[in-house]
């Protein structure tokens, strides 16, 4: 450690490498990222000569020429590639370097390796700077292939995996990209909020959050160790009271000097005091506060029950009625007890809201939004795509471009149920009953996109039975102007709709779905006040990740993830 | 709504709308952005003569010449200036159109104004395209200068001030930006989890998340629509059982047919069903489940207790062991009763973490990102700085550009110490004591860096005693490799540290700190295989945005302030 005025030796290394060309990406570290070599058109061999320093994991090594040397594959996240590392037996010993999963950071010269290698530059260490070692009968990542199943018991470890490391990249690379695309669009990024008091209606399970119970036990182990007074101790108390009312009545009347009463009246208060905290003490009832047979949230953090938002909807609204295109991109929660391979109980959404907007252009967006992450990971992830294409999903760079470039089939709802009836009627069988009315379920979806028009397709225009208050109704009072967008591999990716600016209309959906007004006066304050046509719809981003990557399961595609019974780290 | 053949008016419109310029940024809705058209150069009069659509909401209003026609300012949050509008009065009902509030969409011309205006464009209305009305006698928010206290009380409406909107496109710049040097440094962005069953240890108080309750809840209305079965209930279940059991007795030495014995004995096995399901209901006890004397977490959502994150770092410390450069931007949250005009219970955190990096790149990287953000809001947002100096802190533009420019001065908390010991030689007086071992107070941080120095301080190398575990022990054995930015009006903007990564030191301070070990096993795993030098820090997102706006009170710079008592929508 340095301060400004002398150089530390980690400057000094950095002096010393500088030679490095200025295609070498700096960053906070004297290392370089192996991306910014064997990335390069030329696959790093235009830097043959240079020294630089490396750091990173061994992928695999093995020893040659009679444990001479070892040859290392060294990843550090940067890409899917490794660096070839070749470390002669005088630099260090070689049987610890070449265990998987050995950390190293080594300075070295970059160098052609021989003809014939697939690779298009190596490194020739000179020094290990620092070793991070292994014991491979400890590893929880044994070198043999391990399932994604397996590797979600090792959560804090799995980023070391080829599969997950490309799966963070790519995610990363679409969060990037959906700042950047309503950045350029001139959306505003509002953080709504995670702790909420109010429900978006029907979006399901919520989550609690409270300090009640922590309170109710800290209090339960308070009154342990000290318990609350008796009757006695209070009678006690009381009788104290009397005593010392009756010692200043004597002073008083035996006319004391004014010393002797105010010591007596100050004892009596102490007396009196002492009754009081006693009988606040004694009312303390272990476990969570209630009052009127119910749980007292007047006592809790936010003085109301509190809950994990569904979805930053209904509040980012209050952003577009004022700011006009903005969007909110955080996590949300459902507390409902599914184990399938499509939910988690934590997620991100990314949730545009557009006012002066109809129907339309909310479809316009979320196509161009779609099409958009498609194309960037085209663009910027191409060599993790070919991993994922390789290892996972052979469909899954065709299904990208396919989806950047073609224009989505926009149906109306009626048309689809149309559409599936027609196909019924030629053979094709559903679990679910296909009539006017009914949720298409996921068979539906899948069928639309995938078999039918095999590409995206948007479902406009719902029964305003199966869809939500806040939804626009529609001029045939029959259906609502909402859209949901179907692609292959996942179905719906997107669902959104135009919102209710009409006051009048609004207050009745409410009434006509059963739902309390009372809840949503602030929300209906933005129809009082200067209403605003707008709409908005959510993108599951994992659902995104999961369309991109080709992966089977939603656990495998967030870094931590959540769901019935599994909360690790 | 139309499907994709026929065009829709709003389509239509479009068309006829473009003739605009391209200069006029296009997004998801027919209208312009006024700040593509105020915030140009030349102020907008190159656009003389263009048609356009515009949205937004007016902000002050008033009738001219006799009632013949209305000046509104139009603003559409795109920007903090207004667009001049001018209606005549057979376009529409003036009174309407000039109350605060109003939202209006218009089509227009732009034209010059008169010589001697402010303005440099405004739009003469052809044609009110929507109104979306305010009765001014309700609106809450009435045209008289609010304070940010009363709007605190107005969520939902007080994105339609100047002050809140600037506050929210300068969030929106510091966000992207934020995002846009971490991914130009080769940062990974890992969306560390929410809900969590790890503890940041030290970081302070918890909030829980829990089904507990909410499942309590529910059983405690069933149990009183439907009560459990009393012990009679029971003894004459049994009792039916003992009957079917003579019954099949009987039958099998009455050698009765194989039928009717099998009928009997399917009478008797519903009858022990019956048995079985009163038992199981009757142990149903109202309230939260408890075991041995403790509430009972098996039952509970995830298996076990579980907490909203207090800071994504020890998750995202197992990325940077993987991937190298990885930084996390989420929500984080304290359950601690402040009531201060610093403290949320749940504001946003962006923790990057550094492989292969020791506490000068951390600081390196500290101060890298602090300027790259200064001089972004210098860049980008210089028309809501300028408000934001004029209506709320003159010195925040020039503390900005100080902080873009001046190097942070570095120097050890020894040094810091004694810099303050001197400083009270000289007559300075502290309310909170100065001595080796302290953690520093905020008077003490606001010294270093608003009076001594002038410009940021990273105060660095801090005695173990005060700091967490994980922080580097340094070679004197008495401080850690910690260190804190300081800047001016806020104080200690970020915290970081080099983190310990050698074991055997791990493992005894954990010791030395009396923490349990099992909790961190995942976290040691880490310093077991393959472990490297790394570093990280953590920046409270809304102290940035405080230092940036001169706002006093941190409830005024996040959309949905959270403290003790509110949680408002």
């Amino acid at each position: 450690m340095a301060d400004d005025s002398t150089p530390s030796s980690a400057q000094l290394a950095k002096v010393t490498l500088s030679n490095a060309p200025s295609v070498l990406k700096a960053e906070f570290s004297d290392r370089v990222l192996i991306r910014s070599i064997i990335l390069r058109p030329d696959g790093g061999s235009g830097l043959a000569g240079q020294t630089v320093r490396i750091g990173g994991w061994v992928k695999t090594g093995r020893k040659a020429d009679k444990d001479a040397f070892a040859f290392l594959e060294l990843n550090d996240g940067s890409c899917a590639g490794n660096l070839q590392v070749i470390v002669k037996a005088d630099k260090y010993d070689l049987g610890q370097l070449v265990q998987t999963g050995t950390c190293l950071s080594v300075d070295g010269v970059l160098k052609l390796p021989p003809d014939g290698k697939k690779q298009k530059v190596e490194l020739d260490v000179e020094k290990v700077v620092h070793v991070g070692p292994v014991d491979p009968a400890k590893y929880p990542l044994p070198k043999t292939r391990l399932t994604l199943e397996f590797l979600r018991d090792h959560l804090h470890m799995r980023s070391r995996t080829n599969t997950i490391s490309a799966v963070t990249r790519i995610r990363d690379a679409l969060a990037f990209a959906t700042h950047s695309f309503f950045h350029k669009h001139g959306f505003l990024y509002v953080q709504t909020p995670i702790i909420t008091t109010s429900d978006c209606e029907g979006a399901g399970e919520m989550f609690q959050v409270t300090t009640l119970i922590s309170g109710a036990e800290k209090l339960e182990k308070d009154l342990i160790e000290n318990p609350p007074p008796s009757e006695a101790d209070i009678e006690a108390a009381k009788l104290n009271v009397k005593e010392r009312g009756d010692d200043v009545a004597q002073l008083k009347s035996a006319k004391a000097s004014k010393q002797d009463i105010n010591a007596a009246v100050a004892e009596l208060k102490k007396a009196k005091d002492n009754v009081f905290k006693l009988e606040e003490r004694s009312k303390l009832q272990p476990g969570i506060p209630r009052k009127d047979g119910k749980i007292d949230y007047t006592q809790d953090f936010f003085a109301r029950q509190a809950f994990l938002t569904v979805s930053g909807q209904l509040q980012v609204e209050s952003y577009a009625c004022a700011l006009s295109s903005v969007y909110t991109f955080g996590p949300t929660f459902r507390a409902e007890n599914s184990h399938t391979s499509r939910h988690l109980a934590e997620f991100w959404m990314v949730e545009p809201e557009i006012a002066f907007a109809e129907l339309e252009d909310d479809m316009n967006c979320a196509e161009a939004y779609v099409k958009f992450l498609c194309q960037w990971l085209l663009d910027e992830c191409r060599e993790d795509m070919e991993f994922m294409a390789d290892k996972i999903d052979k469909t899954c760079i065709d299904r990208l471009a396919m989806v950047a470039k073609t224009p989505f089939k926009r149906i109306s709802y009626t048309e689809a149920v149309d559409l599936l009836i027609d196909a019924m009627k030629k053979g094709k069988k559903f679990e679910n009953h296909v009539e006017w009315g009914i949720d298409l379920a996921s068979e539906h979806e899948r069928y639309l996109t995938e078999v039918l028009f095999q590409k995206p397709v948007i479902v406009y225009n719902y029964p305003k039975g199966i869809k939500a208050f806040y939804m626009r109704l529609n001029d045939d009072l029959k259906t609502v102007a909402a859209m949901d967008v179907l692609v292959p591999k996942v179905g719906e990716l997107i669902g959104g709709s135009q919102r209710e600016e009409r006051y009048d209309v609004i207050i009745s959906r409410i009434e006509e779905m059963g739902l309390p007004v009372e809840p949503y006066e602030w929300y209906l304050d933005l129809r009082r006040f200067g209403t605003v046509k707008h709409c908005g719809f959510g993108l599951g981003f994992e659902r995104m990740v999961l369309f991109a990557t080709g992966i089977d399961n939603i656990r495998d595609v967030i870094p931590f993830p959540r769901y019935p019974g599994r909360a690790d780290l």
